[in-house]
């Protein structure tokens, strides 16, 4: 069942808080959103990170003249697999985006104008600083859970790393504790792409540097999907509307990578791409570590790992890397490794491969906590 | 050795080619180079096809101050893999590009102006097509191979399937048969990059629109290489000269891509770089066949295939799937599979792992026609 309608809260922060790169960030907005009921102990809070351009807006509607639910809506809600029955679900904007919380895009309160490129670079350690802010204010004391893909899962790490002692656990999905120079590179021709649109400015835009930004977008995707997502979804069909030699002809992938490229403009702030495409290209999870044995050894609660065949983006190998550390320092790991032909997006499509794994290892986290 | 200094030259065909199209190209020039004498009854001549963005010259050098030689000049020369001795090597720039031969930046003699995008769509069978040309025009009866990779080797596919007749043998390395989509969606981005830049013009620019066909190439770059190139060329270094919070700060592989980017500025025209991206795409060894084994069918002269484990731009099972249909057709066929880290680059950058083997598969045809 669907949670219904929802409404996305924003909680203000004056605290200043100081980045990884030294710089100072402050006064904070966090929006985000809850669905269920904190129980008495505080026992049942579910933290769900959202990946790169996603929102606080995880399920439901925010209206009834929304066309889709929630990014996520599939596994939230009455009887899914994160029941909003049984535990209170939190979803915060990560700062850096621009779904509500503080980004390239927000005013400045010292300026009163918009920050851009005056925005320090952030990493993902800096958004679960300000994400831990959020926990506190909600009156959790500690995490039943904190569960993500992708970028939603490199926090879940990070809270096993820096917070062990705030969660129970930790669900990490399509991540990688470092990306690849491959990885890396596909996000470099996204920036470079978004810097060579004129309308960019420099990031002094009035309106998104649109052709920019979707190429960017254009490029993400192809990240996102396999070779046999593709194979299945166009093969090598040529779009119907073109002739085969026409100029600007274009094969199906090729629409469906501009399509998705210009709708993405309208939703989507070209700074806070930039920001958390280097977010996302900074990561690494021994970061100020010597090591991955040293980054890891904090950890205290189990980690649930799935890893998806086809993801060529962060692919399984990184996240057995991972895995094969935290057996060797005995912590309690579970890892999955998913068939699948979806890539990267498999996290997000294929919902029922992992459903019941997470939903076993819940469980067991809820009998270990006496939840 | 070296070929040392040679000259590339050019021959001009009043023939107007009847594209697959169906639009006329003509008159058409094809700017060629060839190292070695032919022999008295022409059973030595090997043409070498070049990719995407090479050129005639092969190996050598133009003149004394050139400070590279030719793009395949390690495997070409006296007492090299093609020994100039023995062979006479042909090269020729294929139709499409900006290296003498007619393509996009050529004036048309119609108009007094460039083409530009009044040049009709070719494809690799026009590419052979006008190859022939210059074949007849040589007074070459036989190849004794077609030889290339990527490109090359599509040009060796078309030799193989549409003039069985003129060639005793064929060698293609790293070669699709038919590019997947996720080899159509980079090259789709890198289009993409070049149309966005207003510098462009509709393919009307007096300069070369830098900062688009500098990305687009960057793109390219990325599909040359492997995740594993990668990791050992660039890992996760960060640029020295950058700070990692700078946001213009760039990790190597970024730097790596935008050097080599803006660098293929000043040697390649982006006109030019579109068509043969389109020709790439399009590519169909089965192009107006039913099936593979229809395209297959007219075959005559033993293939040798090579393919590199770590190619993902034309991934080893695309060449596999060819070997296998030839294979059932009872043609003589020769497949080696190159463990290699390098990508779709290691053709060009790792000749000593497939040399020996295109040596004997040589002595062989050489044996069967008695050369």
């Amino acid at each position: 069942m669907s949670v219904g309608i929802v409404e996305t809260k924003f909680v203000h922060f004056d605290t200043e808080l100081r980045l990884e790169s030294g710089r100072i960030l402050g006064p904070i907005t966090l929006a985000y959103e809850t669905y269920g009921t904190l129980n008495r102990d505080g026992s049942n809070a579910i933290l769900v990170a959202h990946a790169w351009t996603g929102s606080a807006h995880l399920a439901g509607k925010n209206s009834e003249d929304d066309l889709k639910p929630g990014w996520w809506d599939a596994i939230v809600g009455p009887g899914r697999l994160l029941d909003t029955d049984r535990y209170f679900i939190v979803c915060s904007n990560i700062i850096g985006s621009c779904y509500g919380s503080t980004g390239p895009a927000s005013i400045n309160p010292k300026t009163g104008k918009r920050y851009n490129l005056t925005f320090p670079l952030i990493t993902v350690r800096d958004m679960v600083r300000a994400q831990q802010l959020l926990i506190d204010y909600l009156g959790i004391r500690k995490l039943l859970t904190v569960l993500g893909g992708s970028m939603g899962g490199m926090q879940a790490l990070e809270w096993s790393t820096c917070y062990p002692d705030r969660i129970a656990s930790a669900i990490v999905l399509a991540t990688s504790g470092k990306p690849s120079p491959m990885a890396i590179s596909m996000n470099a021709v996204a920036r470079w792409a978004i810097f060579n649109d004129p309308s960019w400015k420099k990031g002094e835009y009035r309106r998104n540097p649109k052709d920019g930004l979707a190429l960017a977008r254009g490029i993400g995707h192809i990240t996102f999907l396999s070779e046999q997502s593709m194979n299945e979804k166009f093969g090598r069909r040529f779009s119907t509307r073109d002739g085969l030699f026409d100029f600007f002809g274009q094969f199906e992938v090729e629409r469906y990578l501009s399509y998705n490229g210009y709708n993405f403009v309208d939703r989507f702030d070209a700074n806070c791409f930039l920001y958390l495409a280097k977010a996302l290209d900074l990561y690494d999870v021994a970061w100020g570590c010597e090591s991955l044995q040293e980054a890891f050894t904090p950890v205290q609660s189990p980690i649930q790992f799935f890893a998806f065949t086809s993801d060529w983006l962060y692919p399984p190998y990184q996240t057995e890397e991972m895995v094969k550390v935290l057996e060797e320092l005995g912590k309690t790991v579970e890892y999955h490794l998913i068939e699948s032909t979806y890539g990267h997006d498999a996290f997000l499509l294929e919902h029922e491969t992992f459903a019941p794994h997470i939903k076993s290892f819940l469980n067991r986290i809820e009998s270990a906590v006496g939840m």
